[in-house]
């Protein structure tokens, strides 16, 4: 696990002033990464600082970083910097902490000709995903939907010991402010042995999810010890994993979901590193006393005294008619990574377990955040316990949502923006902040 | 759908001797293309013309072929050349023809510079496979295995009208010969309620496949209509999806199979295109009469009349012991890809009908190809009926394989190398080869 060092240290301030805003994502002590364009698609590598973002690109060329990092820092993606070894990254971290903080040392003149605001630039996604799975480790996520679809057995006798994932599809990971056009597709038939119809999904939904990405990887055939996983993990993000159930529903068995999510999945701009999070590693995650120890490959004691990661998770709504009106986004629900079942750590090994090769950039995401309250459920399908009043799960709190317009939600409509935040927070340290992962729906192209 | 021309044209005959062998998979009719080495791992594409392959980076640069192909000729993977125009990949092919054919215009001093004998060059997989969907388009191995595991349910209400897919892992993609090593994994608790154990599969299995791979992509947000699918097709490979299927029982539910496949996943180098494939093409696919009709965004006459590719496929076993003892490789089972419920039209088409974006390159898989009969079976949980002698399921025909040497398989042995093999045959046109897709099973590493 990464040690806490002077890069972590709450007092330490920035020259570049916003980042000292007790209020920002990105103080001095987070320095995430993102990937951007002025406009003519030329893509760069730049760190946030406060409300700008600083070209890693240019610092490089301005001689400001060792050799090792002129090459990563010089690429269009994140990729070869995800690469880096451990002990690298930790390097580069702190050579940036250094040139950011504020003394008479750095030289302000140079470095400010690499500044741009982060309001000026396009975000891309940050690096190029090879493979995206998706899991499914939130064990409060994963009865509520078990309950709604098989309320006999919501929960399947393999989830306690296995992290149940499948494989995402790539090319339509999209990153934050992307539009996102309302699926069209197949549902079930209206009575048993009937045809299927086919239409623009109306039970369109959201998946407030935390994305991590691959450090350096394996080879195909080696595994990753859940000792050393934490290695090979990046950095987080936040991840909407957009789902049209009524496709989902009828699609998804034998061989799982498909078409209901490759649509779109939308990634926030900035990835979070494991040494920015290292002051918010947590003991907590939520297997209870009395539920079966995972097996040995996924049992390691740093990863149950700090497996966690403690990110306070927030999804919003916005919808046309309160845009129009002016009114500010609508709190949906708020919840914490620490109630996931299984720790990042265990995903990653499981994930290699088989000798699958795992390679840098390549994305995972949580799965559904949902905490045991009601306003702790990271999608709409558990606020509104499935609020398709053809299709009523008896004894379940069913209650569409009421927007500060007046207009009711069961599912996503047609001009809803969603905007999901995260950040960390704790006494000793100073708040890092994840910025947003937003995205609005387009009506259906028929 | 692409038109038969000169280049099928059954007299013609190549410079390159080999090629006119009647058994060869690679007449002058065919040309697929392949990605190769010769030890210094400087990758180029080449073509197949009987025994040889012929260097398209060569001949680029000797400047034999038009300016507008001499750079998707000299990278390194396919993937630029997958993206021409359907008009293109035509001209290229003819221009490939004229260059190969038997006559005294060619300069073959020339050209046989360019020429490798197969045997001493170094296959790759032939283009970079951005993502890998897997599917599940033969209703014959749908309700056989459905059949195993579902015994009152075999064929889901789904699988007449959606061509179900999932999808795969594309990093663990790999070419035929590299050796696969058998994964370890979870099992299901011996008894209800027990543990899961973790060791390495036992019910290991091939299955036969076809694969074919996208020329021309779409957006995200747009859809390919059936009737342009054709148009996105680059070319077709074999497959063979290995499976652990005591991992995959375990797994399997509720998102599908996830490390039963991701561990390897095995292609032919040979990418044997659309316009080679066009004298084959077929009516015949399996939806028999009194089927639902598929919804209209998977019909159009061209597809119905010849929506299907006659592909003839055949698999074979060779186990250490045979090897050892100079006896070849033990014929498993033959079948024909006509045999399929949904046609590569409709399964491309299905996939970007949400808005999904392909890509050149993405591989598509048709799931196993089986056939009616028990000798037309592609895979071995299909052949000995779930050979697991613990799990009997009453009233089949589960049958052990006995090899040669007097061994039994139920399922795969270490040291069982499995070899798939397809051609295209009719009276009327040159029969053309996909060559062959091995891979041989290592011992579990610990």
């Amino acid at each position: 696990m990464i040690s806490i060092d002077f890069t972590h240290d709450p007092s330490r301030e920035s020259w570049v002033d916003s980042a000292n805003d007790p209020g920002s994502d990105f103080p001095i002590q987070n320095l995430p990464y993102a990937v951007f364009h002025t406009g003519d698609g030329d893509q760069r590598i730049g760190i946030g600082i406060g409300n700008q973002i600083i070209d890693l690109r240019y610092l490089a060329e301005q001689g400001l970083l060792l050799d090792e990092f002129v090459s990563p820092c010089r690429s269009d993606v994140l990729n070869e910097l995800m690469a880096l070894s451990g002990p690298q990254r930790i390097q580069l971290r702190q050579l940036l902490s250094k040139l950011l903080v504020r003394s008479t040392d750095a030289d302000q003149v140079l470095m400010k000709a690499g500044l741009r605001s982060q309001d000026s630039v396009e975000f891309c996604v940050p690096c190029r995903i090879q493979d995206y799975t998706d899991f499914y480790a939130s064990i409060f996520h994963a009865t509520n939907v078990g309950s709604m679809f098989r309320p006999n057995n919501p929960l399947l006798p393999n989830y306690k010991h296995i992290p149940i994932g499948y494989h995402g599809r790539a090319s339509s990971v999209v990153i934050s402010g992307t539009e996102v056009i309302r699926p069209i597709g197949q549902k079930a038939p209206a009575e048993e042995g009937g045809l299927p119809t086919r239409s623009p999904a109306v039970l369109l939904d959201y998946e407030l999810e935390v994305g991590f990405f691959v450090a350096q990887g394996n080879e195909l055939g080696s595994t990753i010890p859940i000792d050393k996983a934490e290695e090979h993990l990046f950095g987080m993000c936040l991840v909407n994993d957009w789902s049209a159930r009524d496709l989902q529903k009828w699609e998804y068995q034998p061989l799982g979901p498909f078409l209901a999510k490759s649509f779109a999945t939308t990634v926030s701009p900035w990835v979070v590193t494991m040494e920015a999070l290292a002051p918010f590693r947590a003991a907590e995650y939520h297997r209870p006393e009395g539920d079966p120890k995972p097996l040995d490959y996924l049992t390691s004691d740093e990863n149950s005294s700090k497996g966690g990661v403690d990110i306070q998770l927030k999804v919003s709504l916005s919808s046309q008619q309160m845009r129009e009106k002016g009114l500010p986004a609508e709190h949906l629900s708020q919840t914490r990574f620490t109630n996931m079942y299984w720790t990042i750590a265990q995903i990653l090994t499981h994930h290699a377990s088989n000798g699958c090769n795992l390679q840098p950039g390549d994305l995972m995401a949580s799965g559904t955040v949902s905490g045991p309250s009601r306003d702790q459920r990271g999608s709409m399908l558990e606020l509104t316990w499935n609020g398709d009043a053809n299709n009523p799960t008896p004894g379940t709190d069913r209650t569409p949502l009421r927007l500060p317009t007046g207009e009711e939600r069961k599912f996503l409509a047609d001009g809803d923006e969603l905007i999901l935040s995260g950040f960390c927070e704790n006494s000793e340290y100073r708040r890092i902040g994840f910025g947003q992962c937003r995205g609005t729906v387009q009506p259906a192209r028929r």
